[in-house]
């Protein structure tokens, strides 16, 4: 009879926590995970046509790490490294240089999505020490398919040319899924 | 009996929950919802008494839809559509022009109350695709009133007036509220 | 018999709670405060070895408050006021001037700690009134230790020697702990 009561009152418990219709999180494993490459081509004054960012104030000369210069961007975001594949999303914000010893940055982007089969916004802010092999940023926010959410992007230069092209690996996990 | 040790031990799981002094969220329906309207008078160097937000840089040349200018911004809230009505809040932020083929912004600000009725900030932040008639942004944040709150805004471009004046419609739904 | 089966199902209810693994917070008190110390040092063009901040953007014009002037900023933060003590972290990020008729500033900074004891980030963003005393600022995001966390910084201006150095108390409160 123990038991029968037992199983009686959990499931009045259990339907009393399912009529709360809240939401709670489990921190220890994403309820979302995927990878996408950002591409950035930067802006040279004679590539308009492929120009994804541009450089918006030039160093100003503190150091001799681009201290000051500044970038916005809208940059194509592809499932693989391919930067000629299909955009899924863009990759819309700005970033800075602020150190004067090494090459650092700091970033805040919004990566949109507009396609059939996924629509909405997240948006990505902090430091990118560009130096380490990953870095983790925050995502603070988002919208549409992305409603509410907050996680983790971490973030790996996968490639780099010069001034002129860089890839970077974005493994992007949600913690907070609505 | 089986119903008087339901009845207790209920209680008991009750009163352990209400105890914890935590929060939850229902994510189907907002706790706070609100109207507000901006307002954005262009500084145009002969309007001083007037303007409410400034180019801080010009479009660089990139395309032809004012990629890369950059404009600050400290907007009066109202909550109606005139614009002489007594400000409930300032808007306080910055935006930017981010696309070579339409316009396109990207925009970060905070809604900063300070009245005897409201006292507190929250802060918005994403993509803003002027051209679709309405577009939802990220609430990330915010302070006083509207302590640790999250949500949606979607704008609305209620009114533009060349690039002098524009009004914003702002719906407002936090859905964290404390 | 009351008592045990409801010992009983109590026991199965909590260990069902603690298997689900989720998180939840306590808005009444903060899971983490702690008293930091930001020092600034403006860029003269003279100081490169202490400069820690560089105006990026003069103001404009508009009004006697700076409205427009944009500093990028890498300040050292310590435990105490000495800005010659070791640093715990480093305040990267910006801030701009927006007001016509006061001085106020609109700041995103990210705390970046990169030591034995701690590391990770955590992101600030919201208007600064710096006029007022004090003032809270939205921590929207965090990192490593400070993972997915969430909370308030108190900001007081310290210290202020012209425009070459401030110091800025700020109170962390956390009230979202991983």
């Amino acid at each position: 009879m123990a038991n029968e009561i037992s199983r009686h009152i959990l499931s009045f418990v259990l339907v009393l926590l399912l009529l709360s219709e809240t939401v709670s999180f489990d921190w220890k494993k994403p309820c979302k995970s995927f990878v996408l490459y950002q591409h950035n081509i930067a802006y040279d004054s004679d590539n308009t046509d492929n120009a994804t960012s541009a450089t918006i104030l030039n160093p100003l000369g503190l150091g001799n790490f681009l201290f000051g210069k500044f970038v916005i961007f809208d940059n194509p975001v592809t499932m693989d490294q391919n930067y000629l594949s299909k955009p899924v999303a863009r990759a819309q914000g700005f970033f800075f240089y602020n150190k004067k010893s090494y090459f650092n940055i700091w970033v805040a982007c919004t990566l949109v999505f507009n396609s059939t089969q996924h629509k909405g916004t997240f948006t990505i802010m902090d430091a990118n020490p560009i130096m380490e092999p990953t870095r983790d940023l925050s995502i603070v926010g988002g919208t549409g398919d992305f409603f509410m959410t907050r996680g983790i992007a971490t973030f790996k230069s996968d490639l780099i040319q010069g001034s002129k092209y860089f890839r970077l690996k974005m493994d992007i996990n949600l913690y907070e899924c609505y």
